[in-house]
Formats: structure tokens, sequence, C-alpha cells
């Protein structure tokens, strides 16, 4: 029986498990990439690990997010990173550089390799030909150290490609339209691999955008194959020596099929507020815009632009529209200057941002109250623009310039025509804005830049013999992580700083949960069902972590939560009877008796003793092999250290 | 005798008063600009006057504070002031057409003619013989509808400049001069007129560099002659015929002199936190830097920019600094694309910024934690960056860059030989961003975008025959504009809605203030010496008013907050006695009786009856003439809607 592509890079770098469809496997990375929002915390785990140099064979740092700087949060961060990643053997990408998925695709990516980075849109990789997934900051940290990544080994889904798009039909609307048929949960557990005739009339810009914003998916990622496109691709970029060719085998096996025909599909527009609200241009109708926003790492390469800048040519942008454009990265912005693209889009009346995340993070070009902006991004989420009603339409970069001189959402095949936009054969590469780490021998000499915002990652220690501790927070239904651990522009610039970001911790619920806990030195908190769901910031456990929260427990949690509690070394417990959730009020004071011993035992059923009422409520910790192994260390940080130490 | 050229423009605008040095004189404006940080409220004042058109020769809005848009308030604002411009005839500059300072002078600027703008760099425009004055929003509406702008007839300072600068030495290095050797004291109540030999040898951008950064000298204005190099200019800006020749007569007599030969100077750097402490490179000796930022109205034009990319070419940023350039306007950023120096600056490391004034204003590029930053700007003031610690240097434009690849603070002239940088014959000449008014036959057809930040001006009313209200509060001596408004990035997006902001008044002394004050439905505030110190800002008068306060009675008040709070209407008073200040406490009920009958008469010592106590408290009300009849008729708005209509 053949192998699909993904089975065949996931058992090239299997190191634990089988390759068991639903079943945990350990698996090598080959590279680690972080972001800025995110890598900060991932390099100070990564410190707190001890591992004098990066054992993957390429770790990229980018600075990309906190680009605007309104305060010295970001620029002390940018400097922690460069310095770290200098003294510890990681290529530093430094801010103005682009945006991380955008550079790595055209300086550091190689077909057949596995990477990891801390952040959802890392399967941009996929474009050629890799196993690309976003992670943890702590899973990065960890593959850093040449730890193992371990996922749930997934489904595969085969997308054939027939035909060829249209013209002015975009790689964007054959993502929406996979979006459309899947859902934004359709991707759980599965890698999206795309195969057939059609693959080979995509470049590999069109293939990156496609497996970009194969994260709304929910999927693990997404993949094509790497082929005569990608070896092109990658001479052009000076890196020809790379490639390699990467496909599934002709009898490969797939879990489910698709079949698009590319001839077939029109101009999409994914509608307010989720990715998979997909409509086409004929049934949204006349729609005025107030804004277009063209770039973040779905549309931003070299061929977008190429794009836009030949509908802009010679026009000007409606009166009443602003258009933003923000290149990808410094080579695409550098060859638009040279090819003279940059000038047009300037005469044309757009407003040129740094190459960043920018607006797709809701950095800036926050549109009017209400205002409809079409975003050639990957996300449509409410409030995420920084317009609380904001309506952002997600569509291509042919559909955004040409709307944007239209003044409604228009479709792009009305221009007529279309030129046949072809890369140029060698692409400019310079690249004097990332910097190199250190030698080995010359690491010492390195000074880590820790400004005042930048704080260690907290103590842990093993698991007690037995705990006795106070509950110091008792809360209900359905507790997200943005009630755990608030997020927003306030709060954000803290998440290189544990002891101050964890003032905010559970402060929507309780403002003096955080004086409590700290008071108290430990304790446990008591919660009802679906507990920890939303978004997967780790920062949700090390907030309690940090102030002295041994155990949580609750009717029961949501998957990922549960997850960064075991890493952060904290007792992810439920019920056995949910009424006995009655038995435990704030303030009580509760013993887990010889809870070590019962957790090396192997015991999943506990008792835990309410000592303030005298309550028995049995409770189940249900930890097996590795994850078992993480809490009697004390988390996954020090679960590595004892493992890379042996 | 003859006239200096400050003087000749102004007798030839004179509507009011006499040529008397220290005595009020009204003059006729020819042009306003407005900036949208404080645009917003000249334009709701200006509605609020009920002229349909304005009566200037032109007018224009420019977008270049809030360009950022992190919140749906800065878009809000953009679109408020685009339509409130079509309507009323204003040319509407949008945001990403760059700098008010850069633009005007490219595209409006007129030799001879009088200029008021909403931004204290307003003064740029003397770069080509204009006399161009910073100047309250409230003035300039008055100015756009036909009102006259009152000044204190300036002295005049001769600034004669003969020789040639050196290689590699800037105009930038000559404001520093004057600001070395006049202090930013030293241009209160003056206008300073360059003249001399060395006046052709600098290019107009040089000279508005000069004139621009003259504000920080706390002049009325500085202005150059409109000569042969003058008419280059505009001719290459396909402007031509608005040139005029403008020049002091020979016999012109100056209240004070300075001679500056340009050939002696070299390069300068104003060191934190004051614009007048500037030092040579050598003085200040070795500096290691983190940031440098080139742009603001200061220095942003293609001139500067050619030079930095003379600099930078196949060089890389130092990898210790981040440079940042923000070029001045759309005109000057498409030209350095068309003429590939934007390319030059991008290959070597620089972060491109949008056209707008961006950190200049802290608005982004915040230095990291105690960061030293060389920056092209005007002003260095403590934590103006938007990072507490930072120490900002005020450079030329060739320090900066130059210094940018050293990574320590440098001295130019090591470049070596300076090529001859020469302005092109022609300057692309693109008007697109710039938004004509509609006709006036169509101006009722267009519709003004109110977004919800969008509040109209207080109400007003004439000044009551009796005034009888509690006293709101009592604060001591040397309250600032800041203790009244305070500024900061939470409040500043609120600049265009006087409910909320007010809801922040005084708050830095009372949190309970404007609750009580608005309960109290009138009141009066009672304070001590030197009351409204700092800022111009005129929210801080425009808040009290719109929490109903009718009067402030203190020891002493700094001279523009009295003049604010004139325009709002409220009545400035003063004790007689000042120990007086002990026999009122805060709710004590306050009574002017007859105040408006007093007022009237010219009476400028009143009673005040505390009511609550039984004490008489004699306080003077020294208003005369027009700030009288302001008072009369409930502030400088009502005013200029009563004339006007007369």
């Amino acid at each position: 029986m053949g192998l699909t592509l993904t089975e065949k890079i996931l058992k090239a770098h299997l190191v634990e498990g089988e390759m068991v469809k639903g079943s945990e496997i350990g698996i090598r990375i080959d590279q680690t990439l972080t972001q800025d929002a995110t890598g900060t915390m991932a390099y100070l785990e990564f410190e707190a690990m001890g591992v004098p140099r990066v054992r993957t064979e390429r770790s990229v740092a980018y600075i990309d997010h906190n680009t605007l700087q309104n305060g010295f949060e970001n620029a002390d961060d940018h400097r922690f990173i460069g310095s770290v990643a200098k003294k510890h053997g990681i290529y530093f990408s430094r801010p103005g550089n682009g945006i991380c998925h955008q550079v790595h695709l055209e300086r550091f990516g190689v077909p057949g390799k596995t990477l990891i980075g801390s952040d959802s849109h890392t399967p941009t990789g996929g474009g050629i030909g890799m196993i690309a997934m976003g992670a943890g900051g702590l899973d990065v940290a960890v593959a850093m150290g040449g730890g193992t990544y371990y996922i749930t080994c997934p489904k595969v889904v085969k997308v054939e490609l027939t035909g060829k798009l249209s013209p002015w039909v975009a790689a964007k609307d054959v993502i929406l339209e996979v979006l459309r048929r899947m859902s934004v949960k359709g991707g759980v557990g599965k890698v999206i691999e795309y195969c057939g005739e059609g693959v080979k009339t995509l470049s590999v810009p069109e293939r990156a955008t496609i497996t970009n914003m194969g994260a709304e998916l929910g999927a693990t990622t997404s993949i094509f194959p790497s082929d005569e496109v990608t070896k092109q691709f990658l001479e052009a970029q000076g890196r020809g020596e790379v490639w390699s060719e990467q496909k599934a085998d002709a009898d490969a096996v797939y879990d489910e099929e698709l079949h698009i025909d590319l001839s077939e599909l029109v101009p999409l527009a994914a509608c307010p507020h989720s990715p998979d609200n997909v409509k086409t241009v004929a049934e949204i109708g006349k729609l005025k815009i107030d804004q277009v926003c063209i770039g973040s790492c779905t549309n931003s390469s070299l061929l977008d632009m190429m794009k836009v800048a030949h509908i802009l040519k010679g026009k000007t942008v409606n009166p009443d529209v602003s258009l933003a454009i923000a290149p990808g990265s410094k080579q695409v912005l550098n060859m638009m200057a040279d090819m003279g693209i940059l000038g047009t889009l300037i005469a044309a009346g757009a407003r040129i941002l740094e190459s960043a995340c920018g607006p797709c993070i809701g950095m800036g070009q926050s549109p009017n109250s209400g205002g409809i902006s079409l975003r050639t991004f990957n996300r449509n989420f409410l409030g995420r623009s920084g317009t609380k009603d904001g309506q952002i339409y997600l569509v291509s970069p042919e559909l955004a310039a040409y709307s944007a001189l239209t003044g409604y959402l228009s479709d792009p095949r009305e221009l007529g025509e279309m030129p046949d936009f072809v890369l140029p054969e060698k692409f400019t590469v310079n690249d004097n804005m990332i910097v190199l780490p250190a030698p080995e021998e010359e690491m010492d000499k390195v000074e880590i830049l820790r400004g005042p915002n930048i704080k260690p990652f907290p103590e842990t220690a093993p698991l007690e013999a037995t705990i006795e501790a106070g509950c110091s927070l008792k809360v209900g239904d359905n507790i997200t992580t943005d009630h755990i651990m608030p997020a927003g522009a306030k709060i954000l610039p803290l998440r290189s700083n544990i002891p101050a970001i964890s003032q905010h911790c559970f402060t929507v619920c309780d403002e003096a949960f955080p004086k409590r806990a700290k008071e108290m030195g430990q304790s446990i908190i008591v919660g009802g069902s679906n507990y920890g769901q939303g978004s997967s910031r780790e920062h949700a456990a090390l907030a309690p972590l940090y102030l002295g929260v041994k155990a949580v427990l609750v009717k029961s949690f949501a998957r990922i939560h549960r997850a960064n509690l075991i890493n952060a070394g904290i007792l992810p417990l439920t019920f056995v009877n949910e009424a006995d959730y009655e038995k435990i009020s704030q303030g009580d004071v509760l013993e887990l008796a010889d809870i070590r011993k019962h957790i090396e035992a192997g015991e999943t059923t506990l008792t835990l003793v309410n000592k303030t009422t005298g309550a028995e409520i049995p409770v189940l910790c249900e930890l097996t092999g590795r994850t078992k192994d993480i809490i009697l260390a004390g988390g996954l940080l020090d679960y590595t250290r004892d493992k890379l130490s042996k």
C-alpha cells in the first residue's frame, strides 16, 4: 500500500509511537521559527532548559508582529530576541525584514523537512513540500533543544486539483473554496494534501497562499508536492541545492477526498465574521467599501504585488477608500522598488506600510466604525481588526486592488484580458537583515539584553509528596482562556513578563484573584465544565503557575488548555461525580495526600479531602506515559531538561 | 525708514490696530491648514460658526498625525474631516499624502501670503517667504470663516547668513546653532528673519528646515526672502506663476541682530531633553546608538532623502541599530521610488514608514528602554518618543544616516568628498491624493460623516446677568493644562469628543470632579498661582466649558490658558488679595451679582460674595475691547458668528 506525502515525511521523522491514525506520535523537528509576540516566551523557556546551542538544522527568530512600537516594550523584546538568537545559534531576522512565513519560504524552507513555528500560519511552508506546523512556544523551545514534538498521527485529506484558474481568479479563491466546503472545523486532526494535474499550474507563492490559510480549516497542516515548479522557485532564490522531489505514491490511500476543478472557480470572499462564510461576488451583491488592505502572510508575495500594480497602474484609489499595502518581505519590497512597481502603487495613492503583519493582527489600520474592509488576509474574526463593529471580507489581491479603484466589492474578471504574470528568473537575494548567530566558541561573549519588561520563566518544582492548598478561586462553566489570561493592547506587551501579566490573571472574573493567590502561596482552582476553551495561549497556564496554582479541579477541560496545564506542571483533575463541585467553597483547605506516590503508581482515581468540611471527594487524574512523567518532573521544561541531560 | 520683510507682509495684511511692537494687531489670513489631531475640533468649531464656505484664498485639511489607526477613532476622524472639507470648500489631503508642512510647501504655499495652521510647525512656510504661524484650532476656524487673526505685533530679529555650508554640514546645523545661541525662550514675541549673502546658497527645503524648527525658539515665526531660488523651486513644482519677490528694504531696522558664518558651522546635535541643549559631535564624544529615525516636517524632503541614500548606498545598517525612514510626502516617496533611491534605502536595511509624522509625535518606533536615538526631528522633550527614559538627540539627516552605519554618533564629514546634490528641474506633480471640495452649488449634497466618537462643539451662551454657582474644585499652585486635560494614548483619540474627553478633566487631581461638576450644573473653579501653565491645548478650556464651569478664580494665570478660557466664554478672575484664596472652600456657593452689567460697563474690579460664609471678596476681571466682547457673547465662536452675521 502506497503512502501519502504526509505519511512519508512523518515516517522519515518518526522517533516515538507508531503511524496509527489518532494515536500520539513523536517526530524529529528539522527547523523552527518564532515571531516576536510568542518568541520572547519561547526563548525564555529555551533559556530555562539550559541547552547552550539549538540542535535543529535551522532555527530562525523573526520580528514581524509588534513593529509599530508604541512604547518601550517592543524594542526591548526585539533586542532580547536578537541577543538570545546570537548566543544560542539562531538566525535573527531583523524588524523590517518581513513576515516570518514569507521570509522563511524565500530563504530557509526545504522540501521534505519538518518545521514547527510558534505561529499558527507556519503551514505556509507546505507550499514547498514541508510538513510545517504551528505549535506552542514551549513546544518550539523543546524542539530547539533537540526534543521530540508530539502530535496526533493525522488523517490525510486528498484535494485533487484539475484544470487551470481562469484569468483574475486566484489561489486565494482555491482556499476559500476549500473553506466553503470543509468549514473551519473540517480540518481538525487532518493534513490537507494537494495533488492532481492542476498543481503544476500553480506557482510556489500561490501554493503557499493555499497552505497558509489551511490553518483556518483547523488542520494540522497542508502540503503541496515539491516538483519542477518548486525547483525553479528555489533556484530563483539561489537555493536550488536544497530542492528534492516530494510526492505521494501513486497508490497512496487517503482518508478523505475532495476534487476541485480550478477552471470552474470564480472570485470569492469570506464574509464577516468567519473565514468559512464564503460567497461569490455575485451572491454578496452591491457593497460599498471603506478600506482595502493588501498583504499578510497569506498574500504578500512579489507575484501578488505584480498583479496589484498592474491593476492600479495609472489609476487613482477611489476617493472614499483607504488602500494600505504591506509587502511581505524586504526582498519583495526591494524588488518592487527595483522593478518600478512600488512607484506605481505610490502614484495610485496606496499607503505603503512596513513589511510586517500589521493590520492582519490589528496592529494599525483599524477601519472606521462599522467600516467595510476588504483584506487579503486569513482571518476576519469579530473585532480582530481593532474596530469592534468592523466588517471584514477576506479576498484575493486581484479582487482587493480592483475594488479599491471602483469603491465597491467588484469582480476582477471585469478587468478583461489578463497578462501572463511571470516571476523573475532570479530573485534579488540580499540577506543583510538576517543576522547570523555567533560562532559557538564566541557565544559566551554575547550579552543577553534584558529590558525591564523581560522577566525569567516562572520557577517550577517536581510534584510534591502531598499537596495541601486552599481553594483560591471557584468559577462556573465555560471559562475561556480569555477569562484566565485576557489579551488586548494593554496586556499583550506584557507577554514576556509573567510576573506583570499575572496581575491580570482572572481579573475579568475576580479582580482580587492575583493578589489572593500570591498571598496563599500555593492554591487550587475549582471550575465547571469546558474549562479553558478558546485560544491556545500558554500564558493561561503560566500565569497560574507563577501565582502558585498547583492543581485545577473541574467538571471537564478543553483539550489544549489541559495540555498547557500539564506542560506547566499543574495537575489537571476532574470530578468523578460532577455533583461534588458543590462540596467545595472558595477558601476551603484541600488535600491531595501522597499524590506523588499515587501518580507514580499510575493510579488515576484519587481522593481529595476538603479539610475545612471533612468531605472526601473522588477525582480523576488521567495521566499516562509521557504526560505522567511531565507532571512528576514539574512541567515540560523540567522533563525535557532531565531527558536531555541523560 | 525701511521695513523688514516681516513688517511688509504684516502691514499689507493689517486690518486692526497699528504696527506698534508689543501691541495687539489684527491681520487678514490668506491660507489655513489643519492636521487631524487638532483638525477635528477646528472643523467642529467651524461648523458651529455656521459659515457655509471658507473665505480664505486656500484652506487645506491634512491627515498626518493619527495614521497608525489603532482603533476606530482615527479612521472616523479622517472621514469626518474629509467630508467637512468637501462640503465647506476646503482641499483635503488624504492619509498617506504626507506631512502637512511638507505638502503645503510643495503644493500650496505662496510667497508674501499669510498662513495660519493648527500645528506649531506651520512656520515651515517661511521657507518660501510667507508669514506662516501656528495657532489654536479655534483661531484657524475663525480665519476660515473670514475672521481676523490677532497677534502681538512682533519684534524682528535679523539673522545674517554669510559664507556657505561646508560639505556634510546641513541646514539643520544652522537652526541648531540659532537655538544654541538664543535658547528655547529666545524667540518669544519675535519673528526671526533670515537675510544676507548666505541665503542664496540654501535651497528651499533647507530654508524650510530652518524656519520649521524656529518654532523651538518660541518665536512667532521665521521667514526667508523669496528670491530666484524660491522661483526655481516653485517652477519645478509647476507653480512658477505664484512666485513674487519678497525681501526686506535695504535700510530696514531690526530689533536684534545675529550673524552666522555658514562656513564656520560644524555638525551639531541637540542633546536630551531640550532642542537648545546643543553640542558639537566632538563635545558629545563616543556615543553608542540604538536607533536612528529620519523624517518629520523638519527633514523629510527629497533633498534630505537623496543625501541619505547616497550615504547608505551599497551599505548595511549597523546590526545594533534600527533605522526608520518616513519620507515627508507622497511626492517625495514617489520620486524616491522613480529615482531608484527608495530601493537603495530598502537594500541597506532601512525600515520604510508611511509618509506621516510618525515617531516624531510618539506614534510608533518608540526606542528601547534607555535607548539612544538619533532623530532628524525638531523636539526631544522627555518622554515624547513614547519611551520615558529614551535619550533623543536631534541631528541632521547626514549625521543620522552616517551614524546608522557606524553604530555610533558620528561626524558625517568623515565621509570625505560630497557630491553636488541637485534637486530635479521638475518635481513629479501628481495631486491625485488631494481631494477638491465640492462646487458651492453641490455643497448641500455632501453628507458629513460623523462617527460615534465625533461629538458637536459644547453648547455656549452669552454671559448671564448674574452668576450664582458652587465651587466645584479648589486646587493649589502651578496647575498645568496636563492636570486639567491629560493627554496620552488613551485620551488623545477622544480629541473630537468633548463629552467623552471631559470625563478625564482634572481626574489627575480629583477623580470625582467631572461627575460632581456635571451634577452641579454650573460651577466655579478656584486655584492658586500660575494656573494653566504648559501646553496650549484648547481642550483644557473646552472640557470645563462642557462641564458647566462659568468662571475660574485664581491667584494668577498662565497667558495662553487665560486666552483659551476667554475663547471658551469662561470668566478669568484673579484675587485682588491673594490671601482671600483661603476664604473659599470647595462646595461653597459663590455669587457674581450683576456681572454682565459690570463687564459691559468696563469695570475690572468686581465683588464675589461667598454666600456660604458671607465673605465679600474683591476680584479682578481685566477684559477690554475684543476680549470683553468675546466674554459677553459667550466665547470666540459666538463673537465671531455675531460679527460675521453683521
